[in-house]
Formats: structure tokens, C-alpha cells, sequence
């Protein structure tokens, strides 16, 4: 069965680990994958050019959305106002919600569906993980469920069949991610996670933590550079 | 109790007569309005100079959006691609499918309801009606109720009480809204609903057609301007 034949994929995609590894996931499964990026005026835009990077070495289609004027237009978030700091440190309920963009993820999961639709591809993707459950709502899978009740029944007559929304790794954690990215050898330092889009990695903000622990609890060689000496995390 | 400390909606505005009566309903019942338009390449686009009308009319904010990246992505929609012609004649399954722009409205209200939440404001509205059910998907009952369900959980700790998505008309017809803009003296002639976005109304498009019907149901005079003579749709 050739890319083509099999199911299609619209996935959102960062550049970073979470999409990354759902790509190639996706793609060992049969899946034929298009990368949907969105500029929001992210202050780690820097990201997107390491989803660049996957999309060339995968070798396939990549979109990106202009969508600063939602970011604009929702600012008060530390992910795009300048004014608001990144926190430092492990997630938590309470640093973490300066990095909540208002409905964000619906807002990325309705315009991949709209291309999904658009295109007839039968798949929405999404990376989400356990871990992001705590801290983001829209991570959750009863917002999931719902979404996808929703989409079902508002875009009844022009869908594919078998059209759904679908996040492998939903009721996964990210050390199972970064496991399921080893076993199918995705090139991890072509992936970007740091919140403070800086030369490197930070490696103390909570994505830099998170991403430090999950390779340490995998097992599996971190080739990251942080800017941060490696274990600073664990002294706090 | 004045308007500010009353609850707030932000309501997604076209220009059109249905949000703008919607518009006007909300304010009538102590409910501040902020107007949230769209410019996703719509050939209609003259619709948002009319909206700006009604919110210097109104004296209420109005938020435009660019969302023309979103538009492009999703072309094929007779809406934004000009190599397809809009469709003349009445709102029917088969001639109105090419004015359908993939996941519309869960696009526009996931943004919507993005300010909302970023702002603590307690609805978002939309001004949907049974007579756009047939032909829209994302215009129908359950469509909102699932969204609905979407929001309160995907926001779950960010929302203020009561936060909610508001369709007044959801079950009304457009007969309904031009009664109930009448009553409320809405300037229907600050109104845009031609799907060409010609100088003035063709008078023969979906939309058009359907104005000028709403108006003749209702026993109210249209004050709009039509390139076509009056009556031109009864004749078919």
C-alpha cells in the first residue's frame, strides 16, 4: 500500500516533541501526514522552523497558518505577550497557567479540520499526553469526545467516512512518547520544546523541565543542549 | 444597572442582518455587546464596512480578525474562491453546498470564545436560524449543544459562571429576526447579506433571495437596494 492509498492526516504540529513523534507514529502506521503549523505570535516561533525540519526530513506537505491576529487578539498569555513572564520550573497548576492561551487548541483543531474536510482526509491529530492533562483542559479527553461530537455534527454531509479525531497518545505520558520516538528513530534534536524560544534551549522553563525528565525516566540519551547546566532541575 | 455591569457577549458579527439584529437584541436586554468579525477572503467582504456602520451605530467595540491565511487554506468554497461561481437562487441543498467554507463557524466560535474567556465575558453569541439549518450543518440545535459542551470543558477553571454559547434565533426563522429588528429599530439598510458584494444587492444570489423574502413574509419594507427588479425571485 503506497502513502497515498491508506488514510490521510491533517496533524497540528509545534516542532515539538509531542507532534513530532505523533508524525512519525502516524506515518509507521500507513498514515499519509500534512503538518498544520500556525503562527500566533508565539514567542518561541523558533519552533517552527525545527517543524521545518521534520516536514523536509519526512518528507511530507507542511502548512502554516497566519493566525497573529488571534494572538493579538487574545494576548495576556506568556506564550505571546512579551510583558508577561515565562515561568521557571516543573509544571504546576499555578506557574503554568500564565502559558494557557484561551481555547487555543480548539481554535488550531477547528481550522485542521477545516482542511481535513476541505481535503477529505479522514484523520485530525493531535499530540496531546497525559501529562498535559493537570494543566490544560484542552487536553483532557472528555474535551476530546466533545470536540469530536461536535465536529461530527457540524460538518454532517461533508465528511468522509471513518472522519475522526484522533490523539495516540492521549491516555499516554511523555516518557511514552519519547520512547515510541526512539523506537522509531525519530531524530529528536531536530525538535524544539523550550517556552523561552531562545539560541538553545533554556532548560529551565517548564517545557525544558519536562522534556529533561521524560528522557531521564525513559532512559534514553537527551540530545539536547540547554543553556542551563543538565540536572538543574532535579537541585530545586 | 448600566451596561458595564451587566453580563457581556462577545457575538460573531457578518454585517449581515442576522447578527446585526442579534446584536441589537442583546443590547436591549442589558447585555454589553463586543462585535467580532471576520476577513477570511470572503468576495463579500463589503459586508464588514457595513458592520462597522452598526458599531458606530450602536456605540459598541468591534474586533476584526484576519484570518485570510485560514481562507486561503480552506478555497473551494464559492465564498472565497473566485473561480466559483455563487450560485443564483434560493437557499436549496444542491445550489447553496457551494457557499458552505469547511468548519466555518467552529472556526469563528472557537475564537470567539477565546476573547470571551480571555476577557471574563459570560456568552458567546452567534446569530443562527432554523432557516439555515437545511443547507448548514454548523448552523443546527445539536451542533451547539455538543460545541457548547466542548467549551465548558476544553476552559475548564478559566471560565467565569454562566459562561455560555447564545443563539437567540437557533430555533426562530429569518421571518422572526427581521420582526424582531423592526420592533428594536434596526437600521436594515446598515446591513449587508449579498453573497457577490457587488456596489448594492444583486437581488437574485441565495442570500438575496432570501432577504427579500423575510422582509415580504414579515410585512415589513426592505429598504435595500437590489440590481435585480424587485419580485425577480417570485418569478422562478
Amino acid at each position: 500500500m503506497t502513502e497515498n492509498s491508506g488514510p490521510r492526516a491533517v496533524l497540528i504540529a509545534s516542532g515539538g516533541m509531542d507532534s513530532t513523534v505523533t508524525a512519525y507514529d502516524l506515518a509507521a502506521r500507513g498514515i499519509g501526514v500534512t503538518l498544520l503549523s500556525f503562527d500566533y505570535g508565539q514567542r518561541h516561533r523558533v519552533e517552527l522552523e525545527y517543524l521545518e525540519k521534520t516536514a523536509a526530513r519526512m518528507g511530507v506537505p507542511h502548512e502554516r497558518v497566519d493566525l497573529t491576529g488571534v494572538g493579538r487578539l487574545l494576548a495576556g498569555s506568556a506564550l505571546t505577550d512579551a510583558s508577561v513572564e515565562v515561568p521557571d520550573g516543573r509544571y504546576s497548576d499555578v506557574s503554568m497557567r500564565a502559558t494557557v492561551v484561551a481555547n487555543r487548541n480548539m481554535i488550531m483543531l477547528s481550522v485542521a479540520a477545516g482542511l481535513a474536510v476541505a481535503r477529505g482526509a479522514e484523520i485530525v491529530a493531535f499530540g496531546a499526553h497525559g501529562g498535559d492533562h493537570v494543566i490544560y483542559p484542552d487536553c483532557r479527553p472528555g474535551f476530546f469526545e466533545r470536540l469530536n461530537g461536535a465536529l461530527l455534527t457540524g460538518n454532517e454531509g461533508f465528511l468522509v467516512d471513518e472522519f475522526r479525531l484522533e490523539a495516540p497518545f492521549l491516555n499516554g505520558t511523555k516518557v511514552d512518547i519519547v520512547r515510541r520516538g526512539h523506537q522509531l528513530g525519530v531524530p529528536f534534536e531536530l525538535t524544539w520544546s523550550c517556552y523561552r524560544g531562545g539560541a538553545v534551549h533554556c532548560g529551565t522553563c517548564g517545557t525544558c523541565s519536562e522534556r529533561q525528565e521524560a528522557f531521564a525516566l525513559a532512559g534514553i540519551v537527551d540530545p539536547t543542549r540547554y543553556a542551563a547546566p543538565a540536572g538543574a532541575m532535579v537541585a530545586r
